[in-house]
């Protein structure tokens, strides 16, 4: 099962890495890349392909690892050329607008072969520069399979992401989506609106000289890639408000305790929070 | 001028570092703890005294260790055991309750001795047994100097702190207050709500699983000392609000993007703080 011919399109830092990491644990199947990047460098793919199109045509699992709007949008161009068979996934870090879009591209029965996956290897870092060949190991990657995507189709894509050292788990796509709006999306946009707030202070550049009391550890997230984000909120725009909905009740919770100078609970409030963070550490 | 007499009162992190980092630079002056954890380590201190006015009573420069309340309080009990010219400072992340407490425990002579002093060492683990003698190394600390803090004063505390690796500057209280409530506070309490949110919400068991998407970095300083941040609201409480309604602002703004599915705005705002971040980095 090892001669699987892999196609990746969009070589950044999720594609090239999963490029070097397939080379580093020795893959026997071709890897082929659409992109310039791979073109330049050999580590990145064996041969390169002229289009998305093309690299579908070519490929026994094709994989869309460009931000969720593009990958979207690349099922439609790929779709007429895709094999009976031919295994087609993302990596992206909403599912639902991919599923979405996959039932609108892919007739029922090329759906099938369609197995969505959420590589949880998040880094500040991005594009091509950025990517190493041990991203995956110890991470997760979630499958959110469509209704009707066969066990075949989850399991090419489950042998190419274990090959690279993760975990593979499953999970349908409304609740990836919900999960991940409340325990990565959220993160990621409050560090967004934190970095947006000290831009409009006074502050913005006593606080670089600064930045070692917290800040720059909180605001780290803030350097992704701003596309793979913009992407992030159109397409779980309806869970993210919500998520956000549910901090600002939070943080208003928080602000009367400041207000009223309620010492007790803001430090019964603060061990809660340590406790449980020290939990999220032991997920490690 | 390096056989003077350290004083530290509270062996915490930032004590038990302070005292780590002292002895390894050589530090001729006799070093004298009044806290349990020195007597039971030789490496925090070269003597143990009973009390903090015992330590005060026999030490040069006495270093008030203890969260931003406790050191405030302390003022009051070292007070009527400081010779004319003892210098007292502490490692406050809050400076105006500090500098309050000062002229209210002290005459106006022997406030011309205090020189109060922030070290920008953040770091989410605490206790003694965090203590690592290069935690200030490259780091900054903050003098608030009194209207009346003497120049010796300050120079025995910088002495201090520039032996042990660090950069100090000054600042007025007033200003530290309103700047660390910008890029510290707020971005502790934006995290401490983001957990609360989080063991509000029906994820807080499967989050633990999935923490790698960005949840981890940005709830780091979560595991921060209660009281620490306890007292950090408590005395910085006006800035503090002001901090965090600016951040509800953005956040607001923020929202309504989302909302709007104004993908242009958003990856343009994104962008913003992407260069922002890289700037905070390069403060490193």
């Amino acid at each position: 099962m090892n001669d699987v011919r892999v196609g990746i399109v969009g070589m950044g830092l999720i594609g090239g890495s999963l490029a070097l990491a397939l080379k580093e644990a020795g893959w026997r199947g071709e890897i082929v890349a659409c992109d310039p990047a791979a073109a330049l460098d050999r580590r990145f793919a064996d041969r390169v392909s002229g289009s998305p199109a093309a690299v579908a045509a070519e490929c026994d699992v094709v994989v869309l690892a460009t931000p969720v709007c593009a990958a979207a949008a690349l099922l439609g161009e790929i779709a007429p050329a895709c094999s009976p068979g031919t295994v087609v996934t993302d990596v992206g870090s909403t599912k639902r607008a991919f599923v979405r879009a996959a039932r609108e591209a892919f007739t029922p029965e090329a759906c099938a072969f369609v197995a969505p996956a959420h590589p949880i290897a998040g880094c500040e870092k991005s594009g091509v520069g950025a990517a190493r060949a041990d991203l995956f190991r110890a991470r997760q990657v979630v499958l959110t399979p469509l209704d009707n995507t066969a066990e075949s189709a989850l399991d090419a894509v489950t042998r190419l992401w274990e090959r690279v050292g993760a975990a593979v788990t499953r999970m349908d796509a409304e609740a990836h989506d919900a999960l991940f709006a409340a325990t990565s999306h959220l993160p990621h946009v409050t560090a967004y609106a934190l970095v947006g707030a000290l831009l409009a202070s006074d502050y913005r550049e006593q606080a670089i000289e600064y930045a070692a009391g917290g800040l720059r550890d909180f605001t780290r997230v803030a350097e992704s890639d701003p596309v793979m984000w913009r992407d992030v909120c159109l397409t779980n725009r309806d869970r993210l408000l919500e998520a956000i909905s549910d901090f600002e009740t939070e943080l208003k919770h928080l602000r009367r305790l400041v207000d009223a100078g309620d010492g007790a609970e803001l430090e019964k409030m603060f061990r809660r929070a340590r406790d449980y963070r020290r939990c999220l550490n032991a997920g490690d």
